[in-house]
């Protein structure tokens, strides 16, 4: 067998089979085929895609390619949740601890901003203490205790995914769909779940950018958890504009807290709860999705939510105080406020430049060794569909450095779009796979 | 400026300018750029392709990455001939001694054997004493002694294409018909012509199978010739069938010498003429196509090409009595014979199998390292379209080891259709570009 063969092979559009697939993935994790030959190899899966089988197999050599997660010591269906990433996406944040409240065993597994969108574990780092650097052991006690617990990507898990993904970022790769279902894929499955929740992104502040491929992107993923017996279900959401007010590191943590107390955004409330409830569901706590639904709608309104996550952040080294006295958290030092040119609709706000501004101003990160600063975002005043008068406050961005910050206030301004007109409604929830 | 974005945007489909084309040769000939980006970027090329404007800055910055060749010191007008490579192709030691003794200034760059297609370096090796690496200087020696001298391709000239080709093979981005026509012509421009004549063979035994590829080729060809002021004219020509009945480095001179004595298969004679006499016309020899026609006819019965052929094997070193005494050349040991099974009309010879089986037994390399045999190769005794009879000798492989003489046997009888009715007759040039 030959890579180059292989490559040829799948230019042309031939499937190739799970030997074929083994000796490329094999061989590049053991540094025997060059990073040449798989930077060519993925572009050309960019262009012509991967069969259902191709994508399992691939998925099962990434997963199969570091340590499994062994979690059958502690008792209980094991179901996460994964976003494809978005702005102001801290549906975790809330989602995980209703569903932790309802007896779903909850191994969250997070990453961190990447370009534009923000990360979970970047957001509980700007909780004073709080370590996301749990060992194996330490993350396996907290879940155990809290049926809740929140870690990185550790280098054990997947290692051959962290290659894979390294070389797509540096060679243009990173937006294939087999790829980015691979990629979410073998990292939750090493962990021994049982069961998935997807909230697939899709708009200007997603990866994908249209439905037709959020959805070939669901279906596929769904379609590796079952042919890996897991179940697995999948929302498409709209990420055309925030999800929330709050995108940030502190200021999303804040938001959190509102919500579960019941006082957070329409939108984040509603996807959290769906979320939570399908987590529910798929733990097998109810025998319907809407005896779920009403479980975590208790758990919110209750408050045991808003319990769970302060256990969880006491048992991994952070202050709960923060949840009740945000002057804890870091925060910010300047304001700017962006207001509307004239009278109007809000018709749109770009989740993208939102998220690029935030980024700019230091919420996110413009390679991977640049440091976060937790206090820095934007907070929304207005939502798409909401009626302003002149000069109203749209919005407002924490800063703590001004080096770009007339560049970020330059790109909010960009991202809002004042109509005279009120914009048709639109949908959170777009879609559901699985 | 960024790899990473240039690729992203190639991928995407956008034209990339001057600027950014050299952003990433340069960079890639100095080092600063990795193979492995550079290798996604061939694979986006391969599936986007590149524009004219493009193909001609990749062509002129590949050609500059090196030495050109200054000819200026030898009076006339400096034409080569490139075939894009193709099974029994010998037109090249026909065509060039031709034009030469027309008053054409030959300066011959060729190419070394290519997986099932020959190269004129290698037959020309078949000849006791020839040598084919010239310095720049005794190539300029002969070249105006003689107006033709044979080189191979110089470290030299256009090293970029060198480092970009050796990537191309190994990593499936070959047959990119932008890479083919900027690999081809900037070594071709480095030498300081004023006109090339293009043969670009179709069919199985070619690198292009589809007629409509070819003629992109021929058009991208054509194209960054006259945007660097050269005249340029591509001939588009049937390679289903191998060019004459020999196949193999000996065996192909002996068949040079049969041509140029006025006694070689039709299809070769009469695409070599076609060929000197295109040189001919692009040298401004003659006023018109049809005089420069008749000129190359003439040279070729009166015996001049075959004189200018010695001399210039003289010249090198060669020994050219082999042109009228084949047992000079290296001659094979054993020989098989292939008959046909049944009476009919050969409707087809497959110029790939052919290619194939003669380097399985010697005459080819299947890696840059292998050494080629000089003597082994195939001569064909029918043509497609011929009646035969049954058990007739369809062809005979020349052999000196028979370790894979099976195997290639097994692969000649496969390459004949032998069918009950005569097969539709065939052009043999089937279009002119330019």
């Amino acid at each position: 067998m030959r890579t180059v063969d292989l490559i040829h092979r799948k230019r042309d559009g031939e499937e190739l089979n799970a030997e074929e697939i083994a000796f490329l993935v094999e061989g590049y994790t053991r540094g025997e085929i060059p990073d040449y030959q798989m930077s060519a190899f993925l572009m050309a899966v960019f262009f012509k895609g991967m069969t259902d089988p191709e994508v399992s197999t691939l998925t099962d050599l990434m997963m199969k390619s570091g340590e499994t997660v062994d979690l059958s010591s502690i008792p209980g269906m094991k179901v996460d949740k994964h976003s494809t990433g978005g702005v102001g996406d801290k549906t975790s944040l809330i989602a995980a601890p209703l569903a932790a409240s309802a007896g779903v065993i909850v191994p969250m597994i997070s990453g961190r901003a990447l370009g534009h969108t923000g990360g979970t574990l970047d957001k509980l780092e700007s909780i004073p203490g709080f370590r996301t650097n749990l060992t194996l052991d330490e993350f396996r006690q907290v879940l155990s205790e809290h049926g809740l617990a929140f870690i990185g990507q550790t280098p054990e898990v997947a290692p051959a995914d962290g290659r894979f993904y390294a070389l797509r970022d540096a060679t243009g790769t990173v937006e294939s769909v087999p790829l980015i279902a691979s990629s979410i894929m073998s990292k939750k499955l090493a962990i021994g779940l049982d069961a998935i929740v997807l909230d697939v992104k899709v708009g200007s502040g997603a990866f994908m950018k249209r439905q037709v491929e959020a959805r070939r992107l669901a279906q596929m993923m769904v379609g590796i958890g079952r042919r890996m017996d897991k179940r697995v279900q999948a929302l498409i959401t709209d990420m055309n504009q925030p999800l929330g007010y709050a995108v940030g590191n502190a200021l999303e943590i804040m938001e959190v807290a509102q919500t579960l107390t019941g006082a957070g955004p329409e939108d984040l409330t509603q996807l959290s709860i769906e979320i939570a409830a399908r987590m529910i569901f798929l733990a097998k706590i109810t025998k319907t999705l809407d005896e779920a639904r009403d479980i975590a709608q208790r758990r919110l309104v209750d408050g045991s939510g808003y319990r769970k996550f302060k256990d969880v952040i006491a048992a991994q080294g952070g202050n709960p105080q923060v949840l009740d006295r945000f002057e804890l958290l870091p925060n910010a030092t300047g304001v700017r406020e962006i207001s509307s040119p004239r009278p109007g609709y809000v018709s749109n706000i770009d989740a993208e430049y939102i998220g690029q501004a935030s980024q700019m101003i230091g919420a996110g990160r413009d390679t991977k060794e640049d440091v976060i600063d937790p206090a820095v975002g934007v907070i929304l005043e207005v939502k798409v569909g909401q009626k302003v008068e002149s000069g109203a406050v749209l919005c407002r961005l924490y800063y703590t450095r001004e080096d770009r910050l007339e560049d970020a206030a330059q790109l909010v301004e960009d991202a809002f779009r004042i109509s005279g007109t009120a914009p048709e409604e639109r949908q959170l929830i777009l879609e559901v796979v699985g």
